[in-house]
């Protein structure tokens, strides 16, 4: 089983310090929200965010929705061997049932998302598709408790996938964050850089995912034609 | 060189029979735009396009978007190895300048692709990012003279991607629809089926790239460890 857990990734409601920017204000009108019940996206609070802490790397709903289209649509995913967990600011933990379709469109997307901070499960009846909880990446290992840990690092080691993937239960930690460092401590057997300059989570997702299709034999044998 | 045409998509400036219909009014006046400037959307048109003919597949700028930021991004086009090709409805042809660094937010997105509709290339002073010509996908594989060309097809064989990927340049044809089958007359050497069901665009854009790569030993040469 591999398990992707994308970390330290900007998904988070606005913050109350905003509420009140014009551009916040605009789109809560728009959208008929209050400000506290939408995610902040950089680019409609660009303007606003300039005064967030760290505001140059938050708001970035995209990267996420992008990371999941790719993980979630996955033969490996489809094959019931991936597990999804997304990891965000403020220690946000969303866990993604494999049987879930990802939304496709980037505003009912983050519509969901919004539905899921304020109820903590989506769908709210019969079986849950997505849930959030609070937990820190450390708690979040602890409960996978893998047989290898893989963080994804410019600052890594070049090294074969085959080296890192072929046990058990794998889980892979894949920066969500759109430039900058992870922000949580972290604990790993392999720091792996796949190449110089910073991937988007995405891309470094499905290098994994097919790496370790790969090493499983879940697609092609490398004995058949 | 590894060409990846995304064949038979669902991009296009919204049909005149629709113009006049009341969801397309709706998003021509937010947008201050006439809906001849606009992309058809199926998330925002989906009433108005039960009257078009195969209305049940046609706006789908998502789907191209995402195809392009997996494949754009990728360590195979960051390495000058990747073509990327756009072949659309009405036999729309985009060309994508590997330089191009793909808008992640999707309205944005769309913003761009109108302004390539209007004017055939972006930006339109200095080297062009992407370019917009008429072709049809016999046109375009009669341009690139691959040694091979490669259909994805659900109703294709299961092939060992080493058979198709060792060629020089290698054209690999991927539908860009999200249902039924290719519209286009296609010719190819190998039709291949990766999975059983139907993967969105992405999903075999990022199987073929890194097969590519391994096959060609860019991330890793397999004895390295």
């Amino acid at each position: 089983m591999l398990y992707l857990i994308l970390a330290d990734s900007e998904l988070e409601l606005i913050p109350k310090e905003i509420w009140n920017h014009k551009s916040v204000q605009k789109t809560a009108r728009m959208q008929q929200k209050h400000p506290s019940e939408m995610l902040l996206d950089s680019s409609l609070h660009y303007q606003a965010m300039t005064t967030l802490s760290q505001g140059d790397r938050r708001g970035r709903p995209d990267i996420v929705h992008v990371f999941l289209l790719v993980a979630n649509e996955s033969i490996l995913n489809r094959e019931n061997i991936l597990r999804i967990i997304v990891h965000s600011r403020h220690n946000a933990c969303i866990t993604i049932n494999p049987k879930t379709r990802i939304i496709k469109n980037y505003s009912r997307f983050k519509g969901l998302m919004e539905q899921l901070f304020a109820t903590g499960v989506v769908p709210t009846t019969g079986e849950p598709l997505m849930t959030l909880k609070k937990a820190t990446l450390d708690q979040i290992l602890r409960e996978i408790d893998p047989d290898t840990t893989v963080l994804f690092s410019t600052e890594g080691q070049r090294i074969n996938p085959s080296v890192y993937l072929g046990k058990e239960k794998t889980a892979c930690i894949i920066g969500g964050f759109p430039r900058g460092s992870f922000l949580s401590a972290i604990t790993a057997d392999h720091i792996v850089s796949l190449y110089p300059s910073m991937l988007p989570a995405w891309s470094v997702a499905m290098e994994v995912i097919v790496a370790y299709e790969y090493t499983m034999n879940i697609t092609y044998d490398s004995k058949e034609t």
